[in-house]
This record gives structure tokens, sequence and C-alpha cells, in this order.
């Protein structure tokens, strides 16, 4: 049960609109980026608890676009990007969501080794209105980034 | 020559890290979203005057990507991002410098209607940092993104 040990920081910048996500991993960085770019990968772990996810697109290269849906209850939340740039360790990539359209986001993750089979992701994502920011912020996404997180500790357990 | 009457404005947002350009042009939107999308339209307008454009990669749909190169005398300026959204007047991208991989903005593209044949292009480009957003101005993109609207002028008129 190591994976319930590591906390999600998410932080409002005080000078641009943007949130700040980190989170530490019992991983390597190339388990972290296979579990942002393989597509099954990324689906199992996705998202708030409960919600069927549904890969539509997935091209996790340089360039590449991404369509996904989740769905519960007979609701459903479509989302799609691009991925601008994918590295070793590092991804920046596009997230609108459906329902909101006007909404584009530029997310960067970093992922940082920390050694011993541990790393830290430093996720960043930019939009250009603080209302929009604060609005994202006060959506609940902080639950479904925590709940996604925990999935995400017990595949990278799983795959040790 | 009515197309040296209109004006590039270009402004630092006071309160987010995003340049904000406007620019009326005699065109109507579906001419101004053609000039944008198509590559071969885009390649005789786009940047300072006397740069050779080669489009690399160009598929200007909603997750499409694109890569260009601009060429003077031996010098070589490599650009690439992608498309995240293209509707009827509306295009959002992401754009990097290959010089400067590190840094990433997010445009977004808004062809409004004026009547009369004119149209007035509102685009917005953010990045994550004053810093960045500054250097950028600073850079003398004012003269490339000048130079390419007068020759975009000429275009719109050469198709009328």
């Amino acid at each position: 049960m190591s994976h319930h040990r590591y906390r999600t920081t998410i932080e409002a910048d005080p000078t641009v609109p943007m949130v700040r996500i980190t989170r530490d991993f019992d991983g390597t960085v190339g388990q972290l980026m296979r579990a942002h770019t393989d597509p099954d990968l990324f689906a199992r772990w996705v998202g708030p608890d409960g919600m069927a996810v549904e890969i539509l697109a997935w091209d996790a290269t340089t360039g590449g676009r991404w369509r996904y849906r989740l769905r519960r209850d007979g609701e459903e939340f479509g989302f799609h990007g691009s991925f601008h740039d994918v590295g070793d360790d590092r991804i920046v990539q596009t997230f609108t969501y459906d329902g909101y359209p006007e909404g584009v986001a530029l997310e960067t993750l970093r992922i940082e080794d920390l050694g011993d089979g541990r790393c830290r992701l430093h996720a960043q994502s930019l939009v250009d209105s603080f209302e929009g920011r604060d609005q994202f912020l006060a959506s609940g996404m902080e639950t479904g980034v925590e709940q996604g997180y925990v999935e995400l500790d017990a595949l990278l357990e799983a795959d040790r």
C-alpha cells in the first residue's frame, strides 16, 4: 500500500493563469511516460472513480492528436487535444472539454527522476484568463485528478 | 494600393502573458481562413520579406500538425506546432520556434466579418511567463508579422 503515501499538490499560480500539479510516484520516468502515452495504459487510470474511458483517437507523437470520452450512468464527457511535443521526459499537449469548446488549456508535463525507482510529475495547465483558471479549479477537477493518480499508483505497483 | 491603409496593432496584455494582434483586411472570412489553412497560400505570405518558406508538414484540421522552415542567405529557422481546433472562423494552434524548443505559444485566431468584403483578424498568443512574452516581443517579431500581412494584402487583392 506504499502508493497511498504520496500527496497531490494542486496550486493556482499567483502571477499567470495556470494550475500547477505536483505528485510523486513509485515508478521510473519511462513508466510514467508510458502511462501518459500508451492509450491502453492511459485508459486504465485517467479520470474519476467509476468512469469508463473510451479512447477515440490517439497518436502520442509530436504533432499527433488525441480524443477520449468518460462515461458514467448515461452521462458522457468528451475531451480532445493535440500532442504538441512528446520527448523522453516531457509532454506538451493541448486540452479541451468538448462541453466548453472555447476553453483551451496548454499543458506541460515534466517527469523528474528522483532515483530509487521514484519520480516526480510536474504538470502545468495554462489558460488565457484567471476567470477560466478559477472555474477549472472550482469544477471539482481536484477529485478526478487525485482519484486518477491513485489508480496510476496501483497500475505502477502491479507493473513491479 | 488600398491594402496599405490598415495598421497592425500588436499589444502586450496587461494581466496575462499574452500578445494580442489585430489587423483588418480587404477579404472575406473564408479568404482569411484559407490563407491560414491552405499550405500553398500560407507559404506565399507568412514571414519577413525575402525569406523563402518551405512547408514540411501540414494538416490544417482539428488535431493536425504543421511544420515549416524559413530560409534566407544560408540561415534557416524552423517552426512546428499542432492545429488544436480548426473551425469556420477560428483556429487554435500551438507554435514553437525550433531554436528554442522549451518555448510554446498557444495561439487563437478569430476572423470577424466586418461586412462589405472586409474582416478583422484577432490573434492572441499565450505563453507561460511574462519574461517569455517580453522576449518574444523584443525579438523583432513585429516586423515579420507586419511584412507578412502586407504580402497577405497583395494576395487578397490578386484574388479579387
